[in-house]
């Protein structure tokens, strides 16, 4: 079965942007780079939450390149939104996907492929969390204390068991912590 | 000026306590226990919140020993129980502050002494953050994300940015790491 792996960066108190969807804080730098280069190898597929995307396009970035970019939405006025502006864009690495997220994802992992990529959305991680479909947490910490934004793990009812695998400082200031899911 | 450290053990989504105050959650080992010790021979003086302290009574532990121990409260009437039943613990080693917590704290911090350690709260470090008096950020993040709890870092309006000094991973699962406030 394909691994799943949530992959972000967040401030120390939890949260992946700003309220306003802001990511002026996160450093990026060479070694982030070269990380996150490395990373992109391992995997095929890219989850993308719909608040995420939306960061991304005002960004003029349509998809990550080198892997299928499935956007998951629940609300088909977004979504046809987004199908206007990718034909627009000409860009077809890139599926809406309207469809049950957890139901959606255990398919996708029983397909053949390379890793899946969790990028973004609270929401999303916490249905997929609560499915138990995340095999991989991987966090790059930055050195800040946002004080509010929108917050990377939402409440939800169940209690997640992790397994540290490892912790690496960055020269930028950030750490980047990777944990495995215990099922 | 005496070095003040918020020093906490946390989960990975920010927690610190279950919404019900409780800890079962924490691995206590004795690279912990060594490491706690350590530290608390560099400190002379605890500031302890009020919730943080109901749970401490509750487990039946009144101090922490080789230290001045300050439980800081905005409420009289908590104030009042807590000291009576520190008379009747006949434990002298505690302090109940209901003085304004940034002054009190800014004051302590100009007096002769070793390190303070702050335990607990998060609004008590929220205030602190505020007025800008806590110098060094030391968590031991658990391998867990609880859901739902007492939140270590509450929303305040004010960024703080941090200098990440160490990571270290224990035999245990949890990760200490220790950053320095920029001020």
């Amino acid at each position: 079965m394909r691994k799943l792996t949530l992959g972000l960066a967040t401030s120390l108190d939890n949260y992946i942007a700003r309220k306003d969807g802001g990511t002026d804080w996160l450093h990026w730098s060479q070694e982030v780079a070269e990380l996150s280069a490395r990373f992109m190898k391992t995997v095929d597929a890219l989850l993308i939450g719909r608040k995420t995307y939306q960061v991304m396009l005002a960004s003029g970035q349509t998809s990550y390149p080198g892997a299928r970019n499935y956007v998951i939405t629940r609300t088909k006025k977004n979504a046809a939104s987004m199908i206007k502006r990718l034909a627009n864009k000409n860009d077809r690495s890139v599926e809406v996907v309207t469809s049950d997220a957890a139901q959606f994802v255990r398919k996708l992992k029983q397909e053949k492929g390379k890793g899946i990529a969790l990028f973004g959305g609270g929401e999303l991680a916490r249905a997929l969390f609560e499915a138990d479909l995340i095999d991989e947490v991987v966090l790059n910490i930055q050195p800040v204390i946002l004080g509010s934004g929108i917050p990377l793990f939402c409440q939800h009812p169940k209690q997640i068991c992790l397994s540290l695998r490892q912790a690496k400082p960055l020269k930028d200031g950030g750490l980047v912590v990777s944990y495995r899911v215990k099922h």
